[in-house]
């Protein structure tokens, strides 16, 4: 039995050693250097070539890189029986909690308008806060967190997803229920994931319906905002600014307008960058449970997408 | 009995005009437009003009407007036996808090690296975040809650203040322990009061000792900090970069070279604006208590300073 890292253009060098260091006689091979088809029964997958799959005809288990799993459903050759796990962990979540809180604060103690006021040498006072509701789309094991921390640090924070949920310690809005949710916040944070029902969420409609002045946060995925869009949303006021961490195509083109906008900040896709001391015990666990027929970690549902 | 408030230079209306609606019977005089100074129980004050206190035969309580209490302290002819009470709620908490992890956070993640890329057009993802270990120089309520919140974010957290203290849940340095505390950390977070002890603490000397590229993230009195010595640091790269809110001069004068250097943000004074909605009722609840003679909520020790 062996493991397949497919994840072209990348350094998985840290992978591998990571692999070695916690069970060293796990047989790895990385793609394009594959010696022995036959064997591979786990696939670790960040952007492969599509179709590569049907390579490998007794792979079990598919294991995405990170949290998302879009790059993976987004293969329509891959069989809906081969089940698909992704990272669940504080590796992935702290860091990104902490981004989207800086991204936050930074817009709600107004950072951006302190700068520009050093660069003129002016001292003003006024206004020390932004009052800030913040709305956090998608209310997974990401943007649950990031829900509890912003609580935790007094904001008052407002839940939207896909599916109804009871019990939440926030108030909670699904699916129709879009403009109540939107009606409630100035701070929209997107930790959706990329799914047919959210590709594209953050267009014009979707923005003319935001309290007027709504800061978006964008996380997830390039693919939910239509950026051409957030321009024209910024630019009749509607939408006061963004802070963005992802792109329909990474790396950002050097004519992409978000370069020189003074209202969107660029940051290049590091909001959480999975760290293999964190991730690889789970997918070690993950191949032991499907050698022992065991219930796997973290496994998605091909059907919905998450 | 009445009231005054002294605060020369500063719009006090919105205290009088908070007073009023949590009790409109108390009798509020705004300096310099006394009419009765017999009456004079209770002085609330920020930046007074010192000596003037004299001028006030009954008064039995004086009330600082903010957390602080050096500008009451530094008055020579106040007398010992007087109460001085100061403002701690979650009015001046919150925001206080986050303001300081919103430093953190930025320097932890390099925003000012990401602005400067996103400027020259840079993709680059490489050390997304910087290793951060937080010291925060006092601890007390804004300290403490400070160092409660970054823990939950996920940050190593150490404590230093004047005064021995047990029964921490993070590793605590008092005194003389400066340096090993220092050795800890490469974030340090000023929020000590202001006392003939701790003027003048982060100095060049202070500097030398921490851990190279520390960074310091000042909000609590101008005083703090020799302001030439963090300039002579940052130059030899014993210190990476400051957030400073607080000066020994405010407003910054305009030729000051804290509003061109890069490495350090300069913010004016805002990090935790007293509230009058936060801050009135307990300066009336003290006054009070004062009349029916039981112990004041927030007092402090002259002695100390704090």
């Amino acid at each position: 039995m062996s493991i397949v890292i497919i994840s072209p253009g990348r350094d998985v060098s840290s992978w591998v050693k990571t692999f070695n260091k916690f069970d060293p006689k796990i047989d790895i091979q990385v793609f394009p250097d594959i010696r022995d088809k036959e064997s591979v029964e786990l696939a670790i997958l960040w952007q492969h070539p599509k179709g590569i799959l049907k390579e490998f005809p007794n792979l079990k288990l598919i294991c995405s890189m990170g949290a998302g799993v879009d790059h993976i459903l987004s293969d329509s050759e891959i069989p809906l029986s081969l089940p698909i796990t992704r990272i669940v962990d504080p590796g992935l979540t702290i860091p990104m909690t902490n981004y989207v809180v800086m991204a936050t604060l930074n817009h709600h103690r107004q950072l951006y308008r302190y700068q520009s006021n050093q660069k003129k040498k002016v001292w003003d006072m006024s206004d020390p806060e932004l009052e800030t509701k913040v709305g956090v789309m998608g209310v997974g094991a990401l943007g649950g967190d990031v829900i509890q921390k912003l609580k935790f640090l007094g904001f008052s924070v407002f839940g939207y997803g896909n599916s109804p949920k009871s019990n939440t310690d926030y108030p909670y809005f699904h699916g129709d229920e879009l403009p109540q949710f939107l009606n409630n916040v100035n701070l929209i944070i997107c930790m959706l994931p990329l799914t047919p029902l959210t590709e594209n969420i953050l267009n014009l409609d979707f923005f003319r319906k935001c309290n007027k002045g709504t800061y978006i946060i964008n996380v997830a995925r390039g693919n939910h905002l239509v950026e051409d869009d957030l321009l024209t949303a910024i630019g009749e006021g509607t939408i006061s600014g963004a802070f963005l961490d992802v792109f329909r195509k990474e790396p950002l083109p050097q004519e992409h307008p978000f370069w020189n906008s003074d209202k969107i900040t660029v940051t290049p896709h590091i909001a959480s960058v999975t760290n293999p001391n964190s991730a690889i015990p789970q997918v070690i666990e993950n191949y032991k449970r499907i050698k022992n027929h065991k219930p796997l970690l973290n496994q998605i549902n091909q059907i919905l997408g998450y």
